[in-house]
């Protein structure tokens, strides 16, 4: 601003130019304060993220390769007869440096141009082999989102020994956060908290029959916890989980 | 029906006599048949037992009475005040051989002329010391319908490590059957039924609050297990668990 | 660990090598410990289950090949397409001394090694013929695990002079306990309950439409019916049903 | 209106009085139109009604001093300690041929100018002895809406043989209608409409707890009957099932 | 029994075979008192209905095939599809004098061994035109059931004044009860039973999206309808509103 | 701005104190951004809304002499016992030249210093007596933002002959909205708008038990209302749907 | 009427004729009172609109032909093959001035004999890209109703500075009323409400999972909204949303 | 183990002493293992936390006098009538080195021997001032954890701009976690994590009515928001959002 004003009192400025000037000036930090750029210029870290239920393929296209034009794409959701049908015409994103990678069990489409750099661990269990494609939903999103992920699948609490083991070796990997991931009943979180000292973080799953249909039985009983230090995100959103941890993680690194 | 046919053809009776008898001794087995007696005599061991909620004082004080005259009676969910209103009503039973005792956790009154023999063990948990109310009116109940019961009390999955040394106690001491009591998220019986190998009769308490309120999150959960060998009864419902699991143990006494 | 003691003091051993051993014992001590295995032996009458449903095709042949290691396998809620689909994948078995055996109304596939000797009886009752599936399950489970089954299909109570012949017949045969299978109003297992001294459980069918979808009318009237004796289990769950009367039953014959 | 028209021809009415009059004629017919007086005619039977809760006092008595005027009041859901307080306001109704009555187990007032003659019978039962304040409401209104009414309060399916006597009592008397006041699971509905021919009109009750709290668990379970022959009012609607017996008992005796 | 004992005294019989005669004799009327044979009689003017929903089709089949020969049969919630996969199966029927109707509006299969005679009218109203399947399943019901049926489709309370006409036609024609049968908001059984001094029987129907899905608006609605004289079915329950209709109207007809 | 520039250019401001004031203007305008102050302009026709509910009292007194300052308050929800325990502490707004009206059946205490104009009319309609509090809340927003009001309360559907002339006198008084406040099944709002011509903005009261307890019947029966042109607010929101009619009847008169 | 009095008078009309002529006179009135005809005028500026879910494809056709004899027609919730299917059949009118438009995404057909007139704007605002078939519902729907719209698609709260612009040109545009579809957490009608002064109509979506499943977390949060000004309409009810706004705007442009 | 085994070869141990005193060991380590004590040991920062609620006076007392022994507690959900019921009992403790405060907003008791050293920040806000005893009750708990607690109160999303500079404040504080307390709509977490790149945990609160009555509205939007990077604990836990908060902070400190 300063230098507006010097040239309007040099004169190399008529007073309708620097008005002019200070007010597109002023326009555009009306819009940073609007977009409170600090905050996003930290979330460049996570690649853009493009929920697929819902969009028919046609704008599900369009979309992926308006974002790709920014760098990293992930699509989630997308089930893999969709997959099959929309590849060919993301193949020539191959041509401008990005690897194309399916994971079927996590329904994630993945367009990577670069690496990301790992810092700082999370783990990630589940209570049965159904909880999985959450799980794995959870895991792919954090590597992107710069986390190292252990994991531990199918440890419920039906047999609580098996549990134990994988606990200690994540409290030795020193992770900073514990997604845990669970449907019918929803006891694991509980009991995970119960014995460590990182937060953690309930996933509960649409796994479940009769009460526990649509998986409220095991979020409900996340919620309602008598352990402290868990928080929820909702049904089957391994996605918000691994957003929710590796932000917490970059604090840890900051 | 043979000595009344056999009255007949030595003409004591008369055809009409003997027609007359027969009808009156046929209404009774037709009663006896409605009323399955077999069932009914095994049940006897049980006291008779009133619900005091949604009953008002004087109706209540009339039922007492009536079913005094049959023997040792079980009143459930009677507040502490309304028991010290109705108390002198009941004075009278003294002389008649019963002894009164009111229980203000469970929230019984017991009115006893004899002791019932114990047969079987059950043990009794709960998660929080806010279950205790629901665990002591299992309690008193199972010991009225002759278990010897052993409790242990306030061992939630939170600190699970409490748990171990108790359940094994049970074990050892040779329960069969463990009436889990839990409020919260409700993840007590679950866990325990993936220790032990008896019945686990899961009891929902309506401790809680928000999405646990009225104690559903923890009767879903309970229902929903995943460790098998669990069954449920209604929210708070102490005295549903204990008869059941009385009725149980007389089977492995028979 | 006498033995390792006494040959430390003869000197056979090392005192490094005995700490190590000791250590080695200890270790596989503390996982008995948190196995409990005391429990674990009791159960191995049981054949390991699989729960089909959430889980593809190829992940359940691998989860089969790997149990069938162990000894008897039951596969519940496997439709009968799929097993179709997995069959030939299964053969193998036939080699290694199993029988298979597929019941399409349970939904159960069978791997059998050996037959399990029947101890104790139990009863099994529908309300309606919908209700059957849920009740074959039951039957099956129950069967495998160790109980010899009377079953009595679509005696409801809107026509309830059927249902009186049937509940004589149990009792009278003995049954430990009677699991009653009931979707719509879910009242059998009440008036079951009525007129039996044995446990009862409820099994709430998904059974009905309107106010009565998914089966949570049957459940919530089966989980407040206000005959004593009874307890429930998730709807649909024949398989939790049978365990737990199995479990029941086994107290029983100790 | 033939009649105004000849007093036109005859000059007896000028055309603008003759206009007039038919136009007055006409609205007083469009008003009959709307009202439907033809089924009002009918409803006379019935006294007025007002339903007291929601109502604070003073309006309650300007109403029911207002209903007055046109005969017979009945006010429902009025507690006993509200009664005595408007009590005194209403004793003029006295002076006016009114009969008062207050009835605090139904909770209703009636003030009576006349004696209603009875026309045909319906009959109502209970479950239990918490379900009579709702069952006495129906019955109250029944028989002020011209019924006679048979009563057997306390008869549930937790003992069956208790339930049959009187229901066979009920048909011998020929009632034309029995309404079935149930709350805990709600099954007696079903159990009686499996046993008569006459339409079962079910009143859910919000006695229970846990599960079936409000009422919820007995509602559901009545209308998912599987009985036919079953119609079913709101929870605690003794009310409204008496005015539905009321005007069913009404069409078989026009 | 004077029969028996007769030939006792004159020496035809045996003491044991007249004990062995009376004890039969005994049997079959426990068993008619279990049965309560007075309701079954004059319930034989209704068909056999069986609900075909949750069948499979050969049980279907057989299910039929047995009703068959007791007389006319009613098949409700049959798709049309089904009704072409098992039609061939019923062809045997036509030989045995029945004639084979199918509805497929009311998803109804009709088979007919003779007419039966009406007696009494009730009518049955739609809110739209979504709601006639019901309405049709009704009718076909109550028609089977002897009752001659008026139908008005389509008349929702969005345009009043379609209404009035239609029910003023029903009122000249003495229906003595009306079925009104409605989905979304469900308001349209209060406005009738505003209008009019018949019975009125609300059908919700599961027509409507959002909080109106499934038709549990359009059910509490009804039940909570501040007209009186309405009882309602559960949603989409046609059938069990004629069969509740038509026991009203033999009441009138008795 | 010019101004500022102008005396920079004139030598009256120094460059530092010209950045300065252009700063300090330039936050305020970015407040004024992000206050999207044009909306507030028009806005200042309403009196600030204070919800005493969830409220104690001190903090109570202190938001709304806060208030106060800007001009007329109006809160809402306060209790007539909460009104005369801070009435006194309110005292001295006299001095300050406001009027303090309580409304008690309304609940609404109004702080008023200048009367308002009146522009356009609006209806509000209550179905029954116990709606009434709902509506006056409504009635006095709605003044206090500059509406008047036409009120017919007690029109519900059960008498619908009622409505018809309330509804012709509305329309033609030229209300520009009509604001209908009913509970139990709601059902009066589709029945206006199938009516007129105006918005109709539907109110469900907590008015009600059983199934329609809480107002959620009435609100769900409005939401899935088969008339067109109906809004809702949330159950017994009568200040919402006041503001909301309110907003829109100043869209007429600009 | 004086026509008809007159002729009377005059002799041309026997008294029988009259008498009839006036009753004829006098039936069309009522029909016109019932129908409130003054309130359909007003609304002959919207097409008809059909409904098309639960409609056969037969039925369907047959009404669109029905309503096409009285002008401009609108089918709601036409799936795109349906579409395909029924098209053929819809041919001919062309031949009758029909254009016949069909929007895929807002799964609209529509039948024009004539333009309408545009009167009046309204904005049309989505949280997501998979709002916007309901929100193209609404636009055609207003446009039909003769309102212009502004649509601004995607903005939702989690990047709230792309908000703000687009409610500045709105509100420079000088819309009516801004109609809000929002999914998931429902919050966008919140926040425009806070920052506008004209009325915002909050439509729900059925986009979300877990909690949101259905769009009920959305249509509670827009009821329970804080921001005053919100009304709202049933779940994925863009066709609701905007007849009432155009209801609305039509007050403001009379 | 060494030295044991030392004894033993030295001859100072008898075999049978050195066994026992070798189990003596194992068992306390099979405790510990059980315990997991690495865990525990991080843990010690907080105070150990009573919940009053559900607990008698009485009963609350002894639990704190226990739990004084160990050091700093915190009574949760005490009201200040049972405060002050309580307090002389818990005088003593000041003998003992205590601070006893008591908080009436957050309903804390708080008895303190040491001050705790303040590691790293988190923000509170909340929406409305209803929501300050929850977020009154997280400062607290978060500060007794050893987190500086920045508040701002009262910023909802219905006048956006009051948050915006509360939230760059608390940015530039740098603050690791942000807890945001609404009920209502609980739009306003999802707005905060619109603009943040901070951990954001919501708390619903149980403000408001109608729908929002209980939280539900608030628990979930704020599960189901569209901006990433939320978690959630349950309805009012203002403890647990803490207790997770001060987790995840202890992560970053480390």
């Amino acid at each position: 601003m300063k230098k507006i004003l010097q040239e309007l009192i040099n004169g190399n400025l008529s007073m309708e130019e620097a008005e002019k000037m200070l007010k597109t000036m002023q326009i555009s930090e009306l819009e940073d304060f609007a977009k409170l750029d600090t905050a996003r210029d930290v979330r460049t870290g996570f690649p853009e993220a493009i929920f697929a239920e819902g969009k028919d393929d046609s704008d599900l296209v369009k979309i992926i390769q308006g974002c790709a034009k920014r760098g990293r794409v992930l699509v989630t959701r997308l089930e893999e007869d969709r997959y099959f049908k929309i590849k060919d015409e993301l193949k020539f994103l191959h041509g401008e440096g990005f690897k194309v990678e399916y994971n079927n069990k996590a329904r994630i489409l993945l367009l990577k141009d670069v690496e990301i750099e790992k810092q700082g661990k999370i783990g990630i269990i589940t209570a049965g082999t159904s909880d999985i494609p959450v799980a794995e939903e959870a895991r792919i999103v954090a590597e992107e989102a710069g986390c190292e992920v252990l994991t531990s699948y199918d440890v419920g609490v039906a047999g609580i020994h098996r549990l134990f083991s994988q606990i200690r070796r994540m409290l030795e990997e020193d992770v900073k956060a514990i997604i845990v991931v669970a449907g019918m009943e929803g006891a694991l979180p509980s009991v995970v908290a119960g014995l460590v000292d990182v937060p953690v973080i309930g996933v509960p799953t649409s796994v479940g029959y009769g009460v526990g249909a649509g998986g409220f039985a095991a979020l409900n009983a996340m919620l309602q916890s008598c352990a402290p230090g868990i928080a929820v995100v909702n049904i089957d959103n391994g996605f918000g989980a691994a957003v929710f941890a590796a932000t917490m993680v970059k604090q840890t690194v900051k």
